[in-house]
């Protein structure tokens, strides 16, 4: 079912996204999903030693992002069309963050999953989200 | 964990929204969450037979009302004040849908949660949508 | 730039949609969109007189699917995707809606739109909404 | 109407935001709203020349923020509690971004608002987006 394993899914990374790519470890590869881990560094921080809010979307969108590729393959230009994002708790300023992606509709053109987002070890989370995405045509 | 069972959120549903109670049934209440079925009729159905929209709406809205009420008792003034729906699949015209809600937050102000519909037996979700509702202060 | 007029708008409302075209009325076609009225009606209307919102989110999808077809022609099969809306005041329960949509991409395959609901004669907005559309490929 | 002028809001963002402060330009103070221009550095892009979708997030939070700001005066600890975004074109590289944001709702606990992004001087938004907010009690 997977096109990609977790070390293709950092090398790609490493390749498309350098600038980012050691922010990101993918933990765990499930079915129609995985976890992506985001250590925060104090350029994630806000006064009050909150994460901001860029932070927490930039990791729900690879999230969802690497979930996609991992089922269709490297292809460098799926672009996200939408994203809704709730903020439910405030996560631990040291603890790192832990998005839990599944993809629940993978169609031709679109695709759509949701995350949700822990801080630490806490099992309640701390945001969700929903992602659309487009999908280029792929070619024959 | 509960505040109310099952028949206790029918009894509530035929008392404050006769209109509509009958086309819901709890069919299964879980720790964080509950499943609704209803079934689905003709004034539910658009040309082509798709079942419409507002139909789907509804469901997820009273699914994460009946999920909170679970919680916190029946509180007939929550309020929900954002819904974000994905429509992913044509549901079947014929089929009951279903919609396993689970909450995510219960705070003192703000719910959030969240609800997967399926048509039928079908493990493919044809919808998914989050919604926080607004609870009115508890007296006392 | 529009493709239908009103008429042609409630013409193919009355087509396609027997069962609810005559509880939306296009009171105004604009550049960029337009203004439906809906009266509200018992059926409605939920406890404490209420407008439900299985009501004003398919307001808000009449809307923007009207605005699409007013631009691209009669196209029966433009698909909701995704919809955003945020319930933001108690509307008055005898007083019409209006959606004021408008489009804001109107793309090959996707269609993005906003709308605000007001109540009757009063300028705040009692919903505002986003929504995304599928468009079906046109053939040459 | 407003409680801050545009000095008083660059004045809070360095004191409040010190490490962002600087990216972010009140151009223009309206009845229910404002502008706020952001110029893009390489640090905003992806590859393919591609403003990151974080950086857009960013610019419309920031920019609800300011507008609630204006209106309430400087409360510090507003949380953004959702945000549903649509990317609807790619944006220009070089180009800066404005963020043309305005409050729909401005209640005791919840404000709403809504954004449009735009890219360099090109009239048709880019991204759009709404936001809703918890204000926390303010004190007698």
């Amino acid at each position: 079912m997977h096109q990609m394993t977790i070390d293709e899914l950092h090398a790609f990374m490493r390749d498309a996204f350098p600038q980012v790519a050691d922010e990101f470890v993918v933990e765990e590869l499930r079915d129609h999903g995985l976890v992506v881990r985001q250590d925060v560094h104090d350029r994630h921080l806000r006064p009050g030693r909150t994460i901001s809010g860029p932070t927490m979307f930039g990791l729900t969108d690879v999230a969802i992002y690497l979930a996609i590729l991992s089922r269709i393959g490297p292809v460098a230009l799926a672009v996200t069309t939408n994203c809704s994002i709730d903020f439910m708790h405030k996560p631990g300023a040291g603890l790192p963050l832990r998005a839990d992606a599944r993809i629940l509709k993978l169609g031709r053109q679109l695709a759509v999953g949701d995350v949700l987002i822990r801080s630490g070890e806490a099992p309640e989370p701390v945001a969700r989200a929903s992602l659309t995405y487009a999908i280029p045509p792929r070619q024959a």
